[in-house]
């Protein structure tokens, strides 16, 4: 009657999804601001006013019927302008307009790359931690999916590690940096280290690994740390972006897919991205935000909130004795748990209201993920829960 | 590099995108007016006043966190009710909102529940004419396409063509009607007919066939013509719905799939409906427009503009002697060629400055379809060409 691989996917169960739910109901109980749910990450910062300014200038200054009507698949060719410009002028990297497919957000970015890269027998391989929707996205483009590992102390990539994954069936890497879950920013070094290392394979392999830079959290990063442009280093460079978080519009589904001019193939791999979208009814990116963004380049909502959320929860769990690891991007922290089994940790920390998700599902033990895109209050109140689980351990 | 595949899909001819293309030339070269362009399916008629009211309200009274934010997967369960209680209310079925998953537009409407139900070696089968994209859709979800037949005077479905291509693997039929490319409303009396099919022919092949429902264009229709609701006759029915062409919206991507709560296991065909949606990153649809199709339940935009197009079209071509079948509804004439190849007759009209699409990419020799969604004007101004087209082949 349906697909059971489908049925699988649609109730496997997910530990965020279950904390979250726990979490509405402790609310209930006890409520709300007496539970500290870190398990979910919503951008909490409003989308900046540019964004609620420009829907109502298209509004009153376009024809409906153009303003919601299609754009071609790839997206309105203004938009898809912009977007070159924006990359040619900020990273110094040249994506044209005709290798710019803009897409319904980070999801579709990459399901429909790795549609469109995908054949038979294909592997492709992360670092752990991972968001764990990569492995769902590789299998269901019917390949294989491998993870590398991470430096256990600074959980930048083992490329020793990825070195050893690497196969002659090896069609790409899927980087994400800032990382989700850990917020690590991988360093140029080790970048410059990392394109080395693809480039000898490819040639070892006789043919070109494909970069896929998942980067939906590059503006979402502090102090003066940088997140070096992945086209500027690597040739067969794919980017998959959206502006879910750095504008603060995760429902509205809109980001898009660059393919580096420098790419082999280039406008081959872009027709077999566009086959891939129209294979998966992807008929074009939502048309009023796709016009939103072409005024938002650039631009972001006011991430210093996360700043200050991330100061104040550094500070205060590394002098209750947590180890936190390298949280220079993204919204989110990776802290060692405090006995070997995550899982037991997680379950420890709601005795004190703490919802932490628990390493596990991002392919890496003994850590929980905090997402710290909540307000600074819920930040605040929660620090002596966090001190009193640490004292529960010592 | 790329998936050969996928490539052919971005780069396979398309004859309705050749003839737009072709068309946007001509008119650079002798003016737009002198090209009447019917290639195309897009609304032309403004979105209803209230959606850019609620667009506004929503700006205005909503904070843009949970506005912009995601909603879960099968969609924001307020909305989800107000689609339930809408068909319950209009159609006297029952989808409750457990059964409601709100899509990216009918395309992805398709492809999410295609995914659902595909196993190995399955079948769909639909009926000539047909949209072109089933075939591409049926096909990437793994399945194999099959088109029976339609009568040949009225188009109506031929029921013993279907009978001889259900088959033990046949998974499900799909049924377009209001039909694209022909215009043509499938009648109840048909409807029952083609539903006491699919029961006798589950029983005989030991599982249920699935009848998916594919209405985007079920409120286009004129004079008082019913589209009667295939859940009221059929138990095993998924309605694949879309507001792109009701409410003008068809590049905002918003749309439903409804299982019927009569369905075989319908609980665990809507989980693997939210799998497959997850396996392509279908992640929620965009979710300014959930809440704005929430509050446009049943309306349209000004649909008598289509009406009249149709009425002054069909007038006129019938008085010239052309010869036009039912056309009921949606915003199309499907009119027989006047020669036996209807590429030499499309490649013959253009002499004529008109712009109209062979049937033979809809599976059927020997028609045009004529797209009558464009200005009054045009239409008027077309038909001396159609006049002296006819008198060409007297």
């Amino acid at each position: 009657m349906f697909s059971e691989k489908m049925h699988a996917l649609g109730t496997s169960p997910s530990v965020i999804r279950d904390l979250f739910e726990y979490g509405n109901k402790r609310k209930a109980e006890i409520g709300a601001d007496k539970v500290f749910d870190f398990s979910i990450g919503n951008p909490s910062v409003e989308p900046p006013e540019i964004v609620k300014e420009t829907i109502e200038k298209l509004l009153n200054e376009s024809d409906g019927v153009s303003l919601h009507g299609y754009t071609s698949g790839p997206g309105d060719m203004s938009v898809r302008m912009a977007v070159s410009d924006y990359i040619e002028k900020t990273h110094g990297a040249k994506a044209s307009p005709n290798h710019i497919y803009m897409t319904c957000g980070a999801a579709a970015s990459l399901t429909v790359t790795l549609g469109a890269l995908c054949e038979d027998g294909d592997e492709f391989i992360t670092f752990a931690p991972y968001f764990p929707e990569y492995r769902v996205f590789v299998e269901s483009a019917g390949a294989v999916f491998k993870a590398a590992k991470s430096d256990k102390n600074d959980l930048q990539p083992d490329l020793a590690s990825l070195e050893d994954l690497i196969m002659p069936h090896t069609k790409g890497i899927i980087l994400n940096s800032p990382n989700n879950p850990s917020g690590v920013v991988v360093s140029e070094e080790n970048i410059i280290k990392l394109c080395e290392l693809l480039k000898k394979k490819s040639a070892e392999i006789g043919h070109p690994i494909v970069l896929i830079s998942d980067e939906p959290y590059r503006e979402l990063v502090y102090g003066d740390v940088k997140v070096p442009y992945l086209m500027n280093y690597y040739d067969d460079t794919i980017v998959c972006y959206s502006y879910s978080k750095s504008l603060s519009l995760p429902g509205e589904r809109i980001g898009y897919i660059a393919v580096s001019d420098k790419m082999t193939g280039a406008d081959d791999v872009f027709f077999a991205i566009c086959g891939s979208g129209r294979s998966m009814g992807y008929v074009c990116a939502p048309s009023l935000f796709q016009r939103v963004i072409k005024e938002c380049q650039g631009m972001t909502s006011d991430i210093s909130v996360y700043e200050k959320n991330r100061t104040i929860l550094l500070n205060a769990l590394t002098s209750y004795g947590y180890r936190c690891l390298s949280p220079d991007g993204a919204f989110y922290l990776f802290v060692e748990a405090l006995e070997k089994d995550a899982k037991a940790f997680s379950e420890k920390a709601k005795e004190y209201e703490l919802l932490l998700v628990p390493s596990d599902s991002f392919g890496v033990e003994g850590f929980v993920r905090i997402s710290y895109c909540v307000s600074t209050e819920q930040i605040e109140n929660s620090l002596p829960a966090f001190e009193a689980l640490a004292k529960a351990y010592k």
